[in-house]
């Protein structure tokens, strides 16, 4: 994404097109800004984060009020419901802005979003590294030349965050040091983040990949074909428990039932400190066209959709689902590399409090 | 199917067309044949394994020479590698016509297929029974006047054996019987058998059911939304391994951690009593195309294929998975409900031997 402070006009590349077309959207209000998370033209807890941050700085360009801006922010929370980030983000720029005299706000705006963007660059920066290191580790306890398995769900790369990523950072990373990979990409039902985005993003990393549909990851961990699992999150509570795309908890079954490290690599503002148990987020159900039509490419190149389920059957589409902090490894976070308890997690929080005072001087941590 | 032993031209519903269109197809020789499995018009171990059977009466019309109904056994048994059935129901046609006079074996084989045909129905009848004896039992169990959610994986009704089916077989009998029923059909990537054929066999049947993608199954099992799990098998091994569609196994681990029973129903000629481990079996790896594309139907009626992952990346496609037996709650055979273990399995092949010399008069039990 890149925002034009003195236009205030929000870009940012249609996920929705790719793999097929590379298209950019431009947002001049925050109801656009809304629209394009709603629609899912952007996606990913940090950049949807990112993206709403973005409407309340295009909000203080038109009206600064108290008012407007609180106005501006409700609609963006109702965007979508999963996420964290969303709201995190949300509540930076408002608390952000509350002590500042309505003539400076869209100017301070302006800077608290790009503030959160170096933040994010930052955090991604750090998680490639801890994650990294877990992949360097777990290829050296496997020993041998073969590439190190990886898989992954969904998108949790850079399409997904306001840098390259949280999930695939550290495969990033591992590519740039020449550790030799190849990254299972689940295809990621029924939005094909992973069979469009992912495998897109790799393709143009040159890292080695292969996609399989979803029902296939456990029987790869069965054959031994997987040495590690990363994901990423929408919302993790403070107990560990991980909401993330559907099918994750799934996956994370298979890898627990076959001794294989499931990772989750998520910035700190993923963490709902609020929440202690995952059965009490909100779980988004979206448009049961999404699980009955399919949306891609004609040979001919056009764009298509097709109806490949029973006509007149209906559909449910949750879209996450909650991995139980007990299958979780670990939580590879921009402070390093925590379990997935209550114990490990307020050691986090402390560490992220402190480090919040330093790091972002003029906004209070939350 | 039905099979006209006069002409020798078996008369099969096309499956790849379904749900979108009810077609037939004719095979008028054992190649025919093959090709009716291997391009899956149709599929489901059962009507594999008849299929094949008539493949063989069609040789025996044409040429009933020991060095024909050899070769043509042998094409037929490699048209799909993993269902164990097709080797049985070929064994059987062997066996039935290897002390009949050439001149007769047309005629035989006609019989014997028919045989094949009431044993296969006989078979899903008994299934029905034991199986709705589960439901009744479970519906009990969990009280109220909620309809028994059930959760199902691929296709094992009545378009995948020669009768009404093995998995969906208990439901029909429970419909019938009034007992509520609401169905969660898994889609079964990458094929959709769910989506396509088990929710239109369940519309045909006014049976209540809600498609999902089959990353969702879990997350309902969280969410209590499913009482029972049943499913179909393409091969289980003496010891109680499943094998069955991709991500039966994920989908067992599912319920298996949330406390629901995991039911296999299976005809007894799909055990493979020679296999111990699942490990061993072999699994069929199709063509990557059907990861990477999707068949369906276009807004305006026309059938159309579109492409939804990034091109250029590849696909592995895995078409079975294998369940392990302590994943399985019981097998629910046309013999009665086992467990899934070596002592129960015993039984049952002991049951299986008597009853095979009453039943089966000719035919010596293998």
């Amino acid at each position: 994404m890149r925002f034009d402070a003195a236009a205030a006009v929000l870009t940012v590349l249609d996920q929705t097109r790719l793999p097929f077309e590379v298209a950019y959207l431009h947002a001049h209000s925050a109801a656009d800004c809304v629209r394009l998370i709603r629609d899912m033209h952007v996606r990913g807890a940090p950049l949807i984060g990112l993206v709403a941050a973005a409407g309340m700085a295009i909000a203080a360009r038109c009206d600064s009020s108290d008012r407007a801006l609180a106005v501006a922010a409700a609609h963006l929370l109702d965007s979508r419901p999963t996420a964290v980030n969303l709201r995190w983000a949300l509540q930076r720029m408002q608390q952000g802005l509350a002590g500042v005299a309505i003539g400076d706000r869209a100017e301070t705006a302006a800077a608290l979003l790009l503030q959160l963007e170096r933040m994010e660059y930052d955090c991604c920066e750090r998680i490639a590294g801890h994650g990294y290191e877990l992949l360097r580790q777990r290829a050296q306890q496997r020993g041998g030349d073969a590439p190190l398995q990886v898989l992954t769900h969904c998108n949790a790369g850079w399409l997904a965050t306001g840098a390259w990523g949280t999930a695939l950072a550290p495969l990033y990373r591992a590519a740039l040091e020449g550790l030799p990979l190849h990254v299972w990409v689940d295809e990621t039902r029924p939005r094909n983040q992973g069979a469009r985005l992912t495998a897109w993003e790799l393709a143009q990393a040159g890292i080695d990949h292969t996609i399989i549909v979803d029902n296939c990851a456990g029987h790869l961990m069965q054959r031994g074909l997987v040495d590690l699992c990363i994901v990423g999150s929408d919302r993790t509570t403070r107990s560990g428990d991980v909401c993330n795309k559907i099918g994750t908890y799934q996956t994370a079954l298979a890898a627990a039932d076959n001794g294989i490290p499931f990772y989750v690599a998520l910035p700190s503002s993923t963490i709902d400190w609020e929440l202690d148990a995952g059965a009490d987020i909100e779980i988004e159900a979206r448009d049961p066209g999404e699980v009955l039509q399919q949306d891609g490419q004609c040979a001919n190149g056009d764009a298509a959709s097709v109806r490949m389920a029973n006509p007149g059957s209906r559909a449910l589409n949750y879209a996450f689902d909650v991995t139980p902090a007990r299958l979780v490894t670990a939580l590879i976070s921009e402070h390093g590399v925590y379990q997935a308890n209550s114990v490990s997690l307020g050691l986090l929080r402390a560490a992220l409090q402190s480090a919040a005072k330093d790091r972002f001087v003029g906004v209070e941590p939350l």
